[in-house]
C-alpha cells in the first residue's frame, strides 16, 4: 500500500461537511478509522502468526486454554469468552485438532458436554506465538496515555454494545 | 452474542500480567479492543447496507465516485483513495457494474487507463445508503471528546503506518 500526501479519512470528513452531513462526520471518521486500524493491525498480527501455522482466532483459542486451570474448557465457555459464534469455535477446534494442538472429549460428569483440551504441542506453539505477538503489542506507535484513552473509550463502547456488565461505580448493586 | 458479567479483554489483561507480560498488556488490550470494536461496528454497518444490496466496500466506492467532480475516476485512483488492493477494486466494480450502479470505460486521452463512472442508479442507492449509515454515525454511544481522542490517536497510528503524510506542524516544508 503506497503512502499519499492526503489522509483519505480527513478528505471524507470534509466531503461529509460540504454535503451538509456535518453532524455525522465525526462518527463516520471514528468508524472508518477503527476499520482501517483493524486492517493494519490484523495484517501485522496475522503475519506474525503465519509462521506458527496459526490465525488470530486459533491463537486466542489456544491462549485461553493455556490460561485455564485444567487446560480444558467446555466448547460453550470458549465461545462466550472469545465472543464468537459456536460454528466459529468448532471450525477453529477442528483445525487445531488436525494439527495436534487440541483434542475434544466428553465430560465425565455430563456426557452431553464437549470439552476442548490443549495438548503439549498446543502449549509449545502458543507460547512461541505469544512471544512474537508481544513484540507487536509492546511496539504500538502511540503514547501510553493515548493507548489508555483509546482503550477506555472502546471499553465503554463494548459495554454499551452488551459485551459485559460495567461494574456499578457506587458498588451499591 | 450474550452479555456476561466480566469483560473478557480485562480478564486477558490480568492473565497477561500474571504471566509476566505486563509490559505488553496495554498493547494487547488495545489491539484486541480495536478488533472487537471493528466486529461490532462492521456488523451494524453491513446490516444497514444489506437492504440496499451494498457491502461497506461497495458503499465506499460509490460514495467516492459520487463525491468526485465528474462522477468518474481511474481504477488506480480508486484503489489508492480507498486503500485497497487493485484486485479488491476490480471485484467491487464487477459486482456494481452487474447491478447497474457503475460502468467502466477507457480514457479518451489515455487508452490504457480504465475509468469507473457512477450511473444514476448508483447515485440513488448510495444517497439512500448514506442516510441510513449517517444514523449509525450520529448515534455512536461515546462523548464527543472520546470520539475525538480515539480519532486523533488512530490518525497518528495510521500516519505512522504510512497511510498518509502528516503535515509539518511548522509549515516549513
Amino acid at each position: 500500500m503506497t503512502g499519499q500526501r492526503q489522509d483519505p479519512i480527513q478528505s471524507a470528513v470534509e466531503n461529509w461537511r460540504i454535503a451538509g452531513w456535518g453532524d455525522a462526520a465525526s462518527g463516520m471518521a471514528l468508524v472508518t478509522s477503527i476499520m482501517r486500524a483493524q486492517q493494519l493491525l490484523s495484517a501485522e498480527v496475522e503475519g506474525r502468526l503465519r509462521p506458527h501455522g496459526l490465525s488470530f482466532a486459533r491463537f486466542e483459542l489456544l491462549r485461553l486454554l493455556a490460561f485455564s486451570k485444567k487446560g480444558m474448557l467446555p466448547m460453550g465457555v470458549v465461545g462466550r469468552r472469545l465472543q464468537v459464534h459456536p460454528a466459529s469455535v468448532t471450525s477453529a477446534v477442528v483445525r487445531l485438532e488436525r494439527d495436534g494442538h487440541v483434542s475434544r472429549r466428553r465430560s465425565t460428569t455430563d456426557g452431553r458436554m464437549v470439552l476442548v483440551a490443549i495438548e503439549d504441542s498446543g502449549r509449545t506453539v502458543v507460547d512461541a506465538a505469544t512471544n512474537d505477538l508481544n513484540e507487536v503489542f509492546r511496539s504500538i506507535p502511540l503514547m501510553p496515555a493515548e493507548i489508555e484513552s483509546v482503550y477506555d473509550a472502546l471499553r465503554s463502547f463494548r459495554a454499551t454494545a452488551g459485551d459485559f456488565d460495567l461494574e456499578d461505580p457506587d458498588g451499591s448493586t
